[in-house]
């Protein structure tokens, strides 16, 4: 029992030990102290608030050891809470990961890649691995990722500032993500290496940090929410937390090449961006490199309608995909 | 598959709903946005820094539902994160949950329990539930907990700030959780209701919160850590840090009524704070209500060592509990 214990502790310390090396990155002074002691301990830019999320991948649920490369999952893994950073238009700061493995799996070449997937992102976002837990699981891989960022005081963007009469607009391409992860399953591709992101929606999706943040600074979006669960459902909750409808344009709708009407409506996981402005703003038709596309506008009321070329419209139900059972 | 969708999403809504609905309490104006966007914000108080902590707490590793009343688990959960920040000497800030929990535990008494034991410890604590996020498990109760602090720039305390010749103390009494621990499979007291706390060690741990801001702010401690492990493990972890040894009084130990010398020299989860001062600062046998014993002192060369009654020494190897298996 002690014996297992102290096993348990060796590979534990070993693990740690082994994240703590290939975290060790460029030094940010932002990082006071890092991995190694109870807490972490961050500096927030003066004048700045600290924006805080955590998003949990689960093995089954969030990804399937035989669809998913070991690389795109600590890439996902990190890419979920970016994202939510960057809906609020927020500097990314620091990052926390809480990883329990099965016991055979504990410093395989599948945790090696894993952590070389996040760690890849996290060095292309200016954010550091500063802390978090390690732990045997019973029963597939889990991981918590946490997100700390940061914006000046009262700036962040959020869910609530929509108004009837603001224009709707949405970055890159949409249902890639649905299209990529449906045709996972039969994919022979598994290695990917380094593959060219921009082809791998799913396995690679690009946290639009940039956007965010100009959104922010340039004071261009009333309301913003990142697309992770799908269009229908990631508008309803912006027409809920700001209490207005939407009118979608299908024509209108920058579906992904690979993806169907219905996957850019309902497909998850795009990690693009849904913002408002107002309609006397002028807004970019790229921003940091991303294509910008006007898809419709709120309206009062409540509900979310969709209307095609011919100006028929309907209800949009909030229907975003169920990824794999 | 989409109503396999909407329904899991209702649920997670719903979840969501009732989590933000309990953890509505009294108001922080730190917590400047809660439960409900993509991301909590959160104000450091000025001329502080930020400190951040995440633990894992997985069902089958570091509790069982037969052995520990959802109140417990919920309890211990936060927790494990507050001794982390009572560790350094930090105000709490706010706490964030992720949770999984089995199909069929959503909405159940068990989760409601769980709840309750977090939030009555959240509220007594001064910490927010500010966010986190929640997800269907595939395999028992999986909870992350994330805990944000704050002190004044340059004052928390860490592990690596001891010096050879500095005395050594601890807070509490030692071993009781893994005495009680030890109880549970045969203990008939299942439902613990609202119990007096000071009775179950293992149960309703109590992080030294006031102990830790106290060391901080007089100045007291050079370094400091939280018994999670066991004194044997978390003293090694000092030495390790700091670049010294340490030897301790077996006879000096405050070990708790119901455990043993082992209990108290190995057994994990007091959460007590094992702290070192100069030998020239006067530290109070009471602080804020909690016992402090010197148990030993700091040394040169890297050993920790035991002295018994008759000054017989031996090497005390790290050696905390597997809690069970």
């Amino acid at each position: 029992m002690l014996s297992m214990k102290a096993r348990k502790h060796t590979s534990e310390r070993e693990m740690i030990a082994g994240i703590r090396k290939a975290a060790r990155g460029a030094k940010d002074a932002r990082v006071r102290l890092g991995i190694g002691d109870d807490c972490a301990i961050l500096a927030v830019p003066r004048g700045h608030e600290l924006l805080v999320t955590t998003d949990l991948s689960l093995e089954g649920r969030h990804f399937r050891r035989d669809w998913h490369p070991a690389r795109s999952v600590g890439h996902r893994t990190l890419a979920r809470g970016l994202s939510d950073l960057a809906a609020m238009g927020a500097e990314p700061l620091a990052a926390f990961l809480s990883l329990a493995l099965p016991g055979e799996m504990a410093g395989s070449r599948w945790a090696d890649e894993f952590l070389a997937g996040l760690l890849a992102l996290a060095k292309s976002s200016g954010v550091t691995l500063a802390g978090g837990d390690t732990a045997e699981s019973a029963g597939g891989v889990i991981a918590d990722i946490v997100l700390t960022g940061s914006a000046p005081r009262g700036s962040a963007l959020r869910r609530s500032g929509a108004k009837a009469g603001d224009l709707l607009y949405v970055t890159g391409a949409l249902g890639g993500a649905a299209a990529e992860l449906k045709m996972l399953p039969t994919s022979q591709r598994r290695d990917v290496g380094h593959p060219d992101f921009s082809q791998h929606p799913h396995l690679f999706p690009q946290p639009r940090l940039a956007v965010g943040a100009a959104l922010r600074r340039r004071k261009i979006a009333t309301a913003c929410i990142d697309l992770s669960d799908g269009l229908s459902t990631d508008l309803m909750h912006i027409c809920t937390e700001s209490g207005c409808g939407a009118l979608i344009e299908a024509d209108a709708l920058p579906v992904h090449a690979s993806a169907t009407l219905e996957q850019a409506l309902h497909g998850g996981e795009d990690y693009e961006l849904l913002f408002t402005a107002r309609p006397s703003v002028r807004v970019p038709k790229i921003i940091a490199g991303v294509a910008i596309t006007r898809i419709g506008m709120m309206t009062a009321g409540r509900l979310v309608r969709l209307v095609d070329a011919r100006g028929k419209k309907m209800v949009l139900k909030a229907m975003g995909w169920e990824h794999f059972k």
